[in-house]
């Protein structure tokens, strides 16, 4: 990545939102801030705000994926935009070429930003990279990569129970190889001060020098893992990578790395527990701990509309200062 | 069913919407002067109200219904609510653990209402059970139990024809046995005071002890069954019954059961003849009569819209009366 | 076709639009003098205007097509319309009797408008001629008949470079044989005033007696064709035809019909290239000249909202001459 940030307009202002990688702790920050303040849309009688008035958001997801696109919906909706739900085959766009060309026919309705879920790792940021200065891109997930608003939403959740982040012990448990969602928590975990930062694993799920380069501590062991730390995340296993050289059976995989009310009882007693959705149940962990009082799952849901929201208008917001008057030229 | 009708709020009002049992005359007469008040909202240059604006209605079918969906879907924006449509395939939910987690992610979007057509007898109900105080349930079909939304708008074509119910003689023609329509059709009518209901039907098609239990006529004659009555209400016939044990061949079926203007001739003057749709031409009826004078069967589709607003908008009531004051906390 | 335009009120405004046949220059000229005062709304930062606000527009799209459908559908909501997007099957609709309940139906439903798109020529005039008073359809291509907005939308798109369209040289590149596009652009190229249209094609895929019944002049080289013209328009290449008995490979469609630098250089040096998309890259042209500066194929999709936001209201509008007091009858 070059010195000057592709996610920064020339004065700094979020313009795309693909990765935490190169985002400073004030801009990370700003972005809770501005969730705080979308939250509260939710207790409204009218659940609108004008910001994104006539704006036509669409969602590219090449990767189906309900969840995902529906919260994106409600948030753009939430702002009053427009939604353009573009089902696309991977098939159709085999080649980059045709990719671009589908992009630049989106451009040249005059949609203003993309939410972009793709299979293959860096495709939101080859978009970001060939759209028209006047669109924006959110990555709603790319590969093993990155799935930022994730992330976000994470650092929301912790921020509203945990105030201080200075002095937080978080622990994230499963297939941190694979995972998009840890490799982003983790940066975010890092921008924001949180000083130590675990990742739990079985060997064959750790990537080798993850100590190194992302500065946390590894463990293979959850009891151990946990002990004393505020916040668990746990991440979802893929149900098709069991049974294949790298996991056991779920069963196997619930008796070493699922989280139960037992084991949780080494953390802190008020520790969070916190999983991206959808919850394997008897898997990544049992009911008990799902349902049970530390568990902020369901908030994380409630808390992605408000951080997807504050993302997408401070998206929009710097187009909006850079708007041509009207009558400029237009391909 | 409990003393306490689960579709009532503590003082009586509409709640959710499940199953005509256990609702009043007065309520459901309620439901039929509210929709007489939407009606003219379709005459309108602006076809809006905006008496649901920015609530959030979700479309949760596990069975496919275009038609039906459809007109949910325009009875929500016509209020000017916010509509998801959610596809949902019945095999991610086979476990109903699964289901209450869909059901737990939607309400932490702040979803205000669900309208819910599943193949399981009770499925809105279990959702209404296990829902978050502050969301409502529209059941729009589930298994063989009910429909009650298609009844309503059945009772409301009557009522606009036939001002007098309480002098009326209805009868229904079909598979009384599987119909959710058909048990909510009876229901209706007879909590409004319709004194004589008949059900014709083939044997296979008709259950045992129909007449006690509902209190109803059974006739295995079409041309008996419909002497003198004032509506004739065919049911749609499910094509993947055909050829089973249970039905003849559709000419065969036609043969017996299928509504002709000859067997018309014995029924008053001035019959109603009334479809759910879509109608299968010469299976439940010739065209003659599906476009015949006596024919109401577009004049349904049309009051179905006004009568799902009515719901709506009653249930989207009563939640409101309850709405907290904002900055309440939420999960 | 009767002498009594079937796309005209009595006073002769536009209440469907279905074909450029038997439509005035003076209307066509409407057409795009409306679609210039919509291009601005792209412009603005909140891209909506109120004319068909409370208005429903479906879309029966009976054939796919992303792109069609999405400009349509941005096209209503920038009217600010609601709009139904109707997945419909055409086996579900094999038989006329079943599309005209489907009609019917959705007339109930107060829908006032119909995009519709239809492997069959015709369908568009059929569902017209059937359809309510209070309804209008527009045709979004219905077999090898028409596809009368793209056309119009390339009169824009050529109106607006080449302000004089009574001096200029047009050549159309392609399946003409097959093309619903070819048919309505040389219509609407005749009818504005153009006073030479071409058609370049191979042998298979030439119409037999198409300059005597088009008034346009044949040709079967590429270079020869081009030479001196104002305008080329490239017609897409539907893959299924390759290696039919109707065209060869698509590396020898290229050698001898695609479009290059090289063969363009006889055209004007300001010559436009145009195609309808999506490109098939490497078969109908080159990228250098599909990139190059004398396209406007992108500039033709952000074109083809404005014209279809133009035909919509005008349509809307001539329903809007005709609207019954509230409180009106209606089936």
């Amino acid at each position: 990545m070059s010195k000057q940030n592709p996610q920064l307009d020339t004065q700094g202002n979020l313009k795309h939102f693909l990765t935490i990688e190169g985002l400073s702790r004030d801009l990370l920050t700003e972005i809770l801030d501005q969730a705080e303040g979308f939250l509260g849309v939710a207790q409204q009688a009218v659940k609108k705000v004008p910001l994104c008035r006539g704006k036509v958001v669409a969602n590219l997801f090449f990767e189906t994926s309900t969840r995902t696109r529906t919260t994106f919906e409600l948030a753009a909706k939430r702002l009053s935009a427009d939604v353009l739900n573009l089902n696309i085959s991977t098939s159709a766009t085999a080649k980059g070429e045709t990719l671009l060309d589908t992009l630049r026919n989106l451009e040249a309705m005059h949609v203003d930003m993309f939410v972009v879920r793709h299979a293959t790792s860096g495709a939101a940021h080859f978009i970001a990279a060939h759209a028209h200065p006047h669109v924006s891109v959110i990555n709603a997930g790319d590969g093993r990569h990155a799935h930022p608003t994730q992330a976000m939403l994470d650092m929301f959740t912790i921020r509203r129970h945990k105030q201080d982040l200075s002095r937080l012990r978080v622990a994230i448990v499963g297939d941190i190889m694979h995972s998009r969602v840890a490799r982003s928590q983790i940066l975010a975990l890092k921008t924001l001060g949180v000083p130590e930062v675990r990742v739990i694993a079985p060997g064959t799920l750790m990537p080798n020098s993850i100590e190194e380069s992302f500065g946390v501590r590894a463990y293979h062991d959850l009891r151990e893992g946990v002990r004393d730390v505020d916040v668990v995340i746990m991440l979802r296993i893929q149900r098709e990578r069991m049974n294949s050289a790298l996991l056991p059976s779920e069963h196997e995989y619930f008796q070493l790395f699922g989280l139960t009310e037992e084991r949780l009882s080494t953390a802190q007693p008020d520790a969070l527990v916190m999983h991206p959705g959808p919850i394997n149940r008897g898997v990544e962990m049992d009911s008990q701990v799902a349902d049970g009082p530390r568990s902020v799952i369901l908030e994380q849901v409630s808390n992605g509309i408000a951080v997807r929201m504050a993302v997408m208008s401070m998206c929009i917001g710097t187009q909006n200062l850079k708007i041509q008057p009207a009558g400029d030229a237009d391909g």
